[in-house]
């Protein structure tokens, strides 16, 4: 519980300034990207190395409070929210790059580092860090690794968990271990570095990580295609990767979504197509060029109605904007915008969106769908109101339908945002009773009193399935 | 414990005939591809599908008879030698691809299959899958799975890890598990697919798997480099990678693996190099020129002395020979061979092979060292006589010090072939004690009775480690 006793014992860790209690600390960090979820911390800390980590766990296992640790709080599963009180541990004062390693292709940085600043630091040095979820210009290394962040570029290049190769983490009772290192196989042992990945702040904390660096491409081109018919641009998306052609981005609008961000970015979209596919690929100008002269030819067998391919960076950045504004255009909407991420073998896509549509129907909600169609990992997403209670029900009972399809289609809940709180209760679906039993089992190895981001991934008790009869 | 009883239990779910107690079937599964290390157990038996793995789990974890699940055995870890007795249970029936599935690049098999077998099967259909551990033509892909197996194209491809997307496994209370999918995103609770690979059947008995495919390099081209100054070598490994190429295959022999190969192989090498690179780029036909010209560049730039680049499928392949017959080449010179996989940050090989040839010579024993020099991941073996009890002291005491002066040059004790009992007492020496016991941890939360391969990955007691004080 948290007392002064506990607030004198952490000041003298980090010293006075970096324990914070007042109000304004306290509200501005019981929230995060996550809309409708609140709950107020005790004090907000700011450590600024790992022995001051390790130091403050050892007094909040001792007295048993509950920590979350956080970066710039962009998740939106609500990962961050403090649910139980206790302390929030804001990790950006540990936000140095401590090494890029030019012989290894590697980096060794820590948590609290921005996203973007670190791809523009090592872009720099001539070496490219893939993965580019969408909050990067906000979020921070540690917050993407502990929610196995993607991106557009996830097709390709894969996500975060694929360029972690080793960390640095405390565990609850204040123990450091090391996992990994600038190594690209190591078996020793059971894969602690990938299962921290991804763990959501539940396991440990995590105070460095080394990375993997790759080449950089050397050419890059951008393509616009637009279909009437959504089995068309879902059809071309399969036959692109049938076609033995895996592109870097490969992302999809439909209709509604379409309408806003035109509106909003003001990019003169045709506005009767019911879908648009952004594909980028990059690599050896020859081969660039040749995959985007073979997707133009499957995008017209697919019957696209107008194809636009980027003739100059600018217009590639124009076409690119389209996908990477979408979020933004429909937040301008309505007061509330629900974004989620469920996730279907990609050969499902199309059958994924008429669910989403048919459910919105039902539910008499607006659902907007874009997302990542090269790995079907689609982001159907609401605007509504908070404050209207009975409209939320409703896009609530929408959401669940919508995880129930995205299971039976063979997908998951989650693809890239986490499972935190808002997730929590249809984890069963996916991983079954036995899977969520094994997990809390590993919980309980890791953090035997519950104190790391406490009322994350497990919920109180799982929702019940309603299994739809097709037939 | 084993009784007969329990005999007619099993008989019961699989038949008679897949329950051997039979002393030649109890011999010929007493050991693995570990030379020295042999333990009889008390039966051999052969499910044939899931349903008879989760029965089977079941009353042997209510007798509490330990089970040691197994493929081909070809690890060399020890890691399938059944030390308490007990089951071992051979997943060879279980043997077939279930579904390619060419909209979504993945394949569903069982853990029986032979993997040059899948990997042939796939690439029939145009697909590639690259995990290629040399021990292929014999292993199986649940074996892969199980030690988290590498090969030559680990370098640019990864290792089994990087392609396992999804598992279906048995606990050891006969539960069953399915984890991932065909998703290319999932960030659905805790990766318990990845960490299963590499798990050393000590946490679920794998029953099948979802594995990724990629499309296939459509070209390829191969060359040998041949260095007076093992550093010169050392320096071309690192300045390809710092160029941003990263090749197919980057593989090392040294002087005493040259002279063994070409007496074997009949290959004309020259025997007075210190070291020999293979190397293999592949992609588009204009990036591999690319890459090999200036590949040749720099090789010629570190002193090569003698650069050949295979002008025809059949020279790269004989070139290829120099280097896959390594092993079976060494394993000719004595009765024993005992083959290694100290792995380091691969801007420390040429630190590496010297401190390994400086420790064979400390300990007067035969090393010869080749492996996988893009990777950092060298295969030391000694080649050594079982019978004789003081040189085999001897051999133990320097691959002792291998692991010693991996773990000091950021490396770790194994990047391929698993910990199993051989390296059990190192393994405090790369996690720490703290990673040991979070390990402990998850084992516990796995299999509470320590019934599934008992005895492997953790040590009664850690060797304990004499640091060496270099100044």
């Amino acid at each position: 519980m948290w007392s002064e006793t506990v607030k004198k014992e952490l000041q003298g860790i980090m010293g006075e300034k970096w324990v914070k209690d007042d109000p304004e600390s306290l509200v501005t960090h019981s929230y995060d990207g996550t809309p409708m979820l609140q709950s107020l911390p005790d004090a907000v800390i700011y450590p600024e190395n790992t022995a001051q980590v390790s130091e403050t766990l050892k007094v909040l296992s001792k007295h048993k409070v509950p920590v979350v640790s956080r970066g710039s709080g962009t998740n939106l599963c609500g990962g961050t929210v403090p649910v139980q009180g206790g302390v929030v541990m804001v990790m950006h004062r540990m936000n140095r790059i401590l090494e890029v390693d030019l012989q290894n292709l590697t980096a060794i940085v820590q948590p609290g580092l921005n996203t973007k600043q670190f791809i523009t630091h090592v872009e720099g040095l001539g070496l490219f860090y893939p993965p580019d979820p969408s909050s990067m210009s906000i979020s921070t290394i540690g917050g993407n690794i502990a929610e196995g962040s993607g991106g557009l570029r996830g097709l390709k290049y894969g996500t975060t968990k694929d360029y972690v190769l080793g960390l640095e983490a405390v565990l609850a009772n204040g123990e450091i271990i090391r996992t990994g290192g600038k190594l690209m196989k190591d078996v020793a042992g059971y894969d602690l570095t990938k299962l921290l990945v991804g763990s959501e702040g539940t396991l440990a904390v995590i105070t460095e990580a080394t990375l993997k660096l790759v080449p950089p491409p050397k050419y890059k081109k951008t393509m616009l295609a637009m279909f009437k018919d959504i089995y068309g641009a879902a059809r071309t998306v399969s036959s692109i990767i049938e076609n033995r052609i895996i592109p870097a981005t490969l992302e999809f609008l439909d209709r509604p979504t379409i309408r806003v961000v035109d509106d909003f970015a003001k990019l003169g979209l045709p506005l009767d197509m019911e879908a648009i596919l952004l594909i980028e690929q990059d690599g050896d100008e020859e081969s660039v060029e040749r995959d985007i002269a073979r997707i133009e030819e499957i995008c017209r067998s697919e019957q696209a109605e107008r194809i636009q391919v980027a003739e100059s960076e600018a217009e590639a950045l124009k076409l690119l904007t389209a996908r990477r504004s979408a979020f933004t255009a429909l937040a301008r909407l309505r007061p509330t915008t629900i974004l989620e991420d469920a996730t279907v073998p990609r050969s499902k896509i199309a059958d994924m969106v008429l669910e989403i549509n048919r459910i919105a129907l039902k539910h008499n909600v607006t659902i907007c769908t874009f997302g990542h169609a090269g790995d079907g990992n689609l982001h159907p997403t609401a605007t509504t109101d908070a404050r209207d209670e009975e409209e939320i029900h409703r896009v609530e009972a929408a959401f669940e339908d919508i995880f129930e399809a995205a299971i039976r289609l063979g997908g998951t809940i989650t693809g890239e945002h986490g499972v935190g709180l808002v997730k929590a209760p249809f984890l069963e679906w996916k991983v079954g009773a036995a899977g969520i039993a094994v997990m809390q089992g590993i919980k309980q190895a890791f953090d035997p009193h519950q104190l790391l981001n406490p009322g994350k991934v497990f919920a109180k008790s799982s929702r019940k399935r309603v299994v739809i009869e097709h037939g």
